[in-house]
């Protein structure tokens, strides 16, 4: 099977590999669709994450859908057929975090595209099949693949107990605020703002259906939000840029009382925050890390059109063409790009 | 001013009142739409719901809205003008429920149209102002009045949890099941079920959304629900019929794990549960009385579209013909009348 | 192996069974003390619970705790000589339930002693090890198997919310509601109230702590309630004795706004519930199943001395002589007979 | 009435001001015994604490208790001659906080001995009726003064959701860290482990109960708890000093998936925090400003004796000795002082 291997920064190669063969409780899938994210664009562009380096060649690529060509013998849910979205992170199982059901902090997860696992691009992937969700037909393996981002934001939104008639503040006009939004309105809240620093996102993000947006290069944030809720603040603020001046501006633009979601992958580690402020507002800040029991939700919510993820496509390419695609989706104003394989 | 005025069973009077005069922290408020409620009904009907007994001429209503033509001197959020909303239950503010937000179940409340206090079927009401919500232009005064049945399907749905991506089954397809399935959809869920025994109001409630209806009559819900839902149950079941059938079955056809929200005034007292299941599968039994907290999202969820309350009225009259629209509000296809004083 | 084998109703035969060999997530654990449970008894009396039918010859006990003599392969956290108890019920960890770490609600539940599942009455049980916990030295082996009922208490007080301050009361003074007592005083309960029909039972309940009992067969429970509690009624209520009368009276004394947890199986499925009282005071009724995640707190609070399990130990016999320990464990005022086997 | 006012830093003066009379819902209070707070000595030393500046003369002290001496009309639940402590925070019971429960967060709070509210180092306070709670015989009002810095523990490990089982590490031993001690070990934490630079304060934790004590100056704390959880971390980790590292390093010590609570107010307002870390291993950070909804809970735990307060009273003494005693609450060691009005 053609399969697109990282093999050193910048630099794919695509490799013929043996098709695997499923496992008594996976599923054989086609690939159909795969989105490129950030962080394979930084493992494409840098070899590494922090502390995980590519250090044998890797196949990347971890928001996939495709269609079930095979069943393990247990398998009961699944048959050949069934278009499915995969969940990239398969844990233990068996350690205090799966069994308290916060599988996704699981220190034995098998995550795809994080080294030395391997991801999706390529033409068959061999995956448990209860981290396989079929799609109906509403939904496409384009959709299917965006279950993965939009599971960060449906995460997200759940961290910050975002309800009905809440106020959300999203810093990042990215891929993730963009999917957070999707799924702020889809959990009730009827006021979204979004900051950017690029008035192209924001604009992009108007269109979608933010109330306010605010480019805080030229606007003051806490004066804008202040005058949008009436001094009170937002009750969720979810921060998805990584800057280091929105982390910081978090605390002062949430009400008190209120919550702060930190999703955005921060380029410094160490961010000085207001602690006194947070303690005398007794803010709440979560953590948020991927996602867990998110995909059955995701589907549900593309099948009813309550959320829109195929409109944050820019482009599809082939698999052949992986490096045009990897050094398009490196533009600023690109926001996803796809890698779609024959059915 | 003309205050409309249960004098006995079946027979509003016409008064001539002397119109109040605002304490130094209520808003004096010219009424202008009030819903005619199933418990006004039921009182103009019995004379009494309960325990509480009509002994003294009584002005019904307690779902209104109006504007502000006067406010007291302590009053800085609102000033003539203004149009609002009234929250109709105004609690001691200092008993242990008040304290810990549960305002709602304070024993000290003083609630519109429930013996002795006097409701909304007059020109003007003196009310605290903190329980007047101002409605921007986008939401009419008969949909501010509205906010009171909304706000006990937003507040049902909170007691259910109801999130992104739920099933949820509502018994009852009246004013509060159909308000339920607002507030359910504005919350997220994706699947939403409702029962009736009425066929008329089973169409109506899929010509606002419902995924799925059963007549119960004629339909076995136990396995249409099954079916639905590939055998699993509903993630959140709202009783809101109050019909001793519907209470029992809220436990057959809820998930493992799953809650049930009662919120429809039962006609008998006590009901047999199947306790047995209800312990083998962890089910959650969730009492919800009236609402707190809801009026600002419910306007907010008005003013956004996200929920259609006008849908509901079936007629606007004025307070000259209380007597035609209570009697009108009885037939079994009526789901909300109004009466609507001049501005 | 020597092996206890219920073979029909009141008949136990003992066996000698071939030792079985861990497989590779498994611990080989030489039983060294398991506790009689009602259950056990029931299996033994009628040959069924329920819809579970005892059709082939079945190893009762499911409360055990013992010593590690051999561990399988991927093993890493236990080792020969540990001393550890086991939690009887091992899941799918597959489904939607192990998922959100409601393992216990799991549908493909491995537990010990429920048909087809052997127990614990032999001497050697191979057991998955995360299912294991490691006993420390100021626990015994008698307590370690205790960890189960103590689980269902502290998996009841937990899905009470019983936190510091509460007053709450535990209808039935058996096991359960015994374990749940000492649950509810480690989670910070400050006065707890117990009854039963059985007087011994209740001074033994004030012995071990309890701040007021109540026979309900001499005093009226709402009147003592409601005087104990100053007319407020309980914070949390936690019915352990599945007697219809007393999941009646659930609802008459609890507070308003307060939790009813119903943990003791009812004798007959449907009661009779006061609907309109669990609507008015938005009560909250939780049924609670066995538990998860409770082992550890189990574990660390015997360590502590923060609570006492040993104290309702009546008897302990040899497997030997298991229909003796058996009829002597139906006796109406022993609270619980163990099996030791020999070290 | 003798009274205790600041006129300037460093210098009470003591006045003979008129006894208050109370409003309809108050009562007037014969002070007993109050607390000095580090806040007073604050006040006492600096004359303001951040924005909040003594401007005119004050009256310090808000940890007190004393006796009913008059009720004022409308007051139905205290009568002469109860002894009660004061809840020292008043809000204006309107505002959206107070109605969500969130009361300590009120902006219209009226806080004694925070400028312009004058505090209790007078001989009659008027107060509140519902804000002033009845001691039972078995509490003095010492304790019943030490129910405000009790209600602090007790609020940081509510909103630190402390439970059974749990293992909490507490950074600093003074007076709030000792308070968060007795809370969590009421709430059930079974490990709880403090941290501290003086040896002195950690020895004295050790004697109040702590398992385990760490002079950070001396051992690497990460080390220590690793050792300690076997790698895990701690499920709940107060931070209670409000030093810079300690705050630090929160993130480091708390397990992945756990909970820092945040109420030592920092020396700093801005502290570099590892938000990578934070968002990585999904840590929960919570502000923990005063208290709510503590005080019968604080009354309840020492008439039960399941907490100790007057174990850290250093010293007694007279109104007419406030000077001194200020000076030496000042000393490093001293853990708290009191003031003792004759009855």
């Amino acid at each position: 099977m053609r399969t697109a291997v990282l093999v050193e920064p910048n630099e794919f190669e695509l490799e013929d590999r043996p098709r695997p063969s499923p496992g008594p409780d996976d599923v054989l899938v086609a690939v159909r669709d795969v989105g490129i994210c950030g962080s394979d664009v930084h493992y494409y562009e840098h070899g590494r994450i922090g502390d995980y380096v590519v250090e044998d060649p890797l196949v990347l690529g971890h928001e996939s859908a495709g269609e079930v060509v095979e069943v393990g013998e247990n398998v009961t849910h699944h048959e050949p057929g069934d278009r499915v979205a995969l969940e990239p992170g398969v844990p233990c199982r068996r350690c205090a975090h799966c069994k308290r059901g916060d599988y996704h902090l699981c220190e034995e997860v098998t995550f795809m595209a994080t080294p030395p696992h391997d991801g999706a691009f390529t033409e068959y992937v061999s995956w448990p099949a209860d981290f396989a969700y079929t799609l109906p037909e509403a939904v496409s393996t384009a959709e299917g693949a965006l279950c993965e981002p939009l599971s960060v934001g449906i995460h997200a939104c759940r961290r910050g107990s975002v309800g009905t008639g809440d106020t959300v503040l999203i810093t990042g006009a990215g891929p993730i605020g963009l999917m957070v939004l999707e799924a702020a309105r889809a959990a009730g809240a009827t006021d979204v703002i979004l900051t950017d620093v690029v008035d192209e996102k924001l604009t992009f993000a108007e269109e979608r259906g933010a109330d306010l947006t605010v480019n805080v290069t030229e606007t003051d944030l806490d004066a804008a939000v202040a005058e949008y809720t009436d001094g009170v603040g937002a009750d969720v603020v979810v921060e998805a840029s990584g800057a280091e001046p929105s982390i910081k501006s978090t605390i002062d633009v949430v009400r008190r009382g209120g919550t702060v979601v930190l999703v955005g992958l921060a380029s410094e580690a160490e961010v000085p925050i207001d602690v006194l402020e947070l303690i005398d507002n007794e803010v709440d800040v979560h953590g948020s890390f991927r996602y867990k029991n998110t995909y059955d939700a995701a589907v549900d919510l593309l099948a009813d059109g309550e959320v829109d993820v195929e409109g944050i496509i820019d482009f599809e390419s082939e698999l052949e063409d992986i490096d045009d695609a990897f050094r398009r989706a490196m533009e600023p104003t690109v926001v996803k790009g796809m890698i779609s394989l024959d059915s």
